[in-house]
């Protein structure tokens, strides 16, 4: 059965309620709000965040469901030659821990339809330890690595590089995190392919919450000292440069007069920088430096 | 006589000093460090920056000369046909204070230099208040204003609308702070012109610490509460997303491999983010946001 844009959207509408309630239940405090949008071109969308939560301190699941008339921003960058409309839905989470022990992580899954028949799928998962536990990002990239080869093995090895690159801040010359999958363009050319290309969008977007409860349960009672609370401000001052500075989707957003509120709900709820920081003021720190590199073969 | 590249960029190392020493006499406390630094393509620059001073808990004032061949991002903005050098000097500075009450400054001014005979000055000086206050804005547009006047009475309402348009955040739909001014391109047909220019930019320069100073004074002994520290960092925050997203001089460095210390100097050390922020928190801060807007008439 051809698969349409409206099934594609009421999924991602119900992967959000998936998600958000699989997470409220890791976190036995917090509770999502629900504000809803409209996006006065065509559209609109539901953001759901929790403030302060047990072990989340912030955390967002928007859903959108967006179309009208494409951006001229993106005709010029596609290489499109027609007035096109564009149909634009997906799921994006972004949580902060209090917890510094307990990893930032990011997902996005998303489709895309142009009116003169085009579509595609993107997505991804990436993790960005405020402190990198070698042993958790192994076990991390092992399960992102075991949901891609499910659908094809080639998937691993090409988003994972994929997510190196682009989760690559160069001015500060060094990765967000410690990666994922990051994916774009999957088009197909059949109903079966498109299927095929669904089900693995579906089975990363509901791979996110085993992923991240477990990592929750696993670091959330850590102790900590201030050493560790500073260092994890200031990994979140590097994650609101790379997202104001570099993340493709955020500007975008913002260019397009997105729905401000809900794409900057990926900033932290508080960030430090200091000038000509010293990698010695605390050596767990300096060795988590070290891994903020691209091509390391964490699985 | 001829004005030489060379004497602008020791006048602006002077001021460096000038400003450096007077702002250390209106802290108190603080001592700024120097960082030496070269650029690989040609040039370099001193970066001094104040930590937890007393009053200024992060003060930076940057100076650069640099030259080399004129980046291809420039080159394409600019409609220059030839391959040229270019030569730019100019000092920058952002404060960043403990007590809310006590506003955010930035100034800068320059000298830009093509190897094909153009050249220009540039520069300006902006106030950020945490939380305006009314008189205080209009006394810092007066003495600008002043300073403007003595050079030529045209400047003030042209630089003032400029800075107006220039610190506006589309995505936030408001003006990072009062303003101030804001002139670039000044170009000149005549050594006369360009002494003139370069006499006007010497005024701006010196009238940072006379006019900071002030307001440090002024506001640095007031009491305050936590809902004012909240406020600070949520501004800051703000402050943020303007540099990091809209600012042409923080966008161009990060772009062109300028040296990320001296360029990220601007950001605050430590600033928040609320999901949905509500005015009605704190009354104060409703009145601000109020005043972020362009055209408002401080003289």
């Amino acid at each position: 059965m051809t698969l349409v844009k409206e099934d594609i959207a009421a999924y991602f509408r119900d992967l959000q309620t998936l998600i958000c309630s699989g997470i409220e239940q890791a976190d036995e405090q917090g509770s999502f709000r629900e504000d809803s949008w409209d996006r006065p071109e065509g559209g609109g969308g539901h953001s759901r965040v929790i403030v302060n939560g047990k072990i989340l301190e912030k955390a967002g699941v928007n859903f959108s469901a967006v179309h009208g008339p494409l951006h001229p921003k993106i005709v010029s960058s596609m290489d499109i030659q027609d007035e096109v409309d564009f149909f634009a839905s997906g799921v994006s989470i972004v949580m902060h821990p209090k917890n510094p022990w307990v990893p930032i992580i990011h997902m996005n899954v998303r489709y895309f339809e142009l009116s003169n028949g085009q579509h595609w799928f993107g997505g991804g998962i990436d993790l960005t330890p405020h402190i990198i536990i070698p042993e958790q990002a192994k076990w991390f990239h092992q399960q992102i690595k075991n949901v891609c080869d499910q659908s094809n093995s080639a998937y691993y090895p090409k988003f994972k590089a994929w997510a190196d690159d682009y989760f690559y801040s160069p001015h500060r010359e060094e990765t967000r995190g410690i990666g994922g999958i990051f994916f774009d363009y999957l088009k197909s050319n059949s109903v079966e392919e498109k299927n095929q290309h669904f089900d693995f969008v579906k089975q990363v977007g509901e791979s996110f919450v085993p992923i991240y409860a477990h990592l929750m349960h696993e670091n959330a009672n850590k102790e900590f000292a201030q050493a560790e609370k500073d260092f994890q401000l200031l990994r979140r001052g590097r994650y609101v440069e790379f997202n104001l500075v570099h993340d493709r989707g955020t500007k975008f957003g913002l260019e397009t007069n997105g729905r401000t509120e809900s794409i900057l709900m990926s900033m932290p709820p508080m960030a430090s920088w200091e000038y000509m920081y010293d990698v010695n003021t605390y050596p767990e720190g300096a060795k988590t430096i070290e891994l903020l590199k691209k091509g390391i073969d964490w699985a």
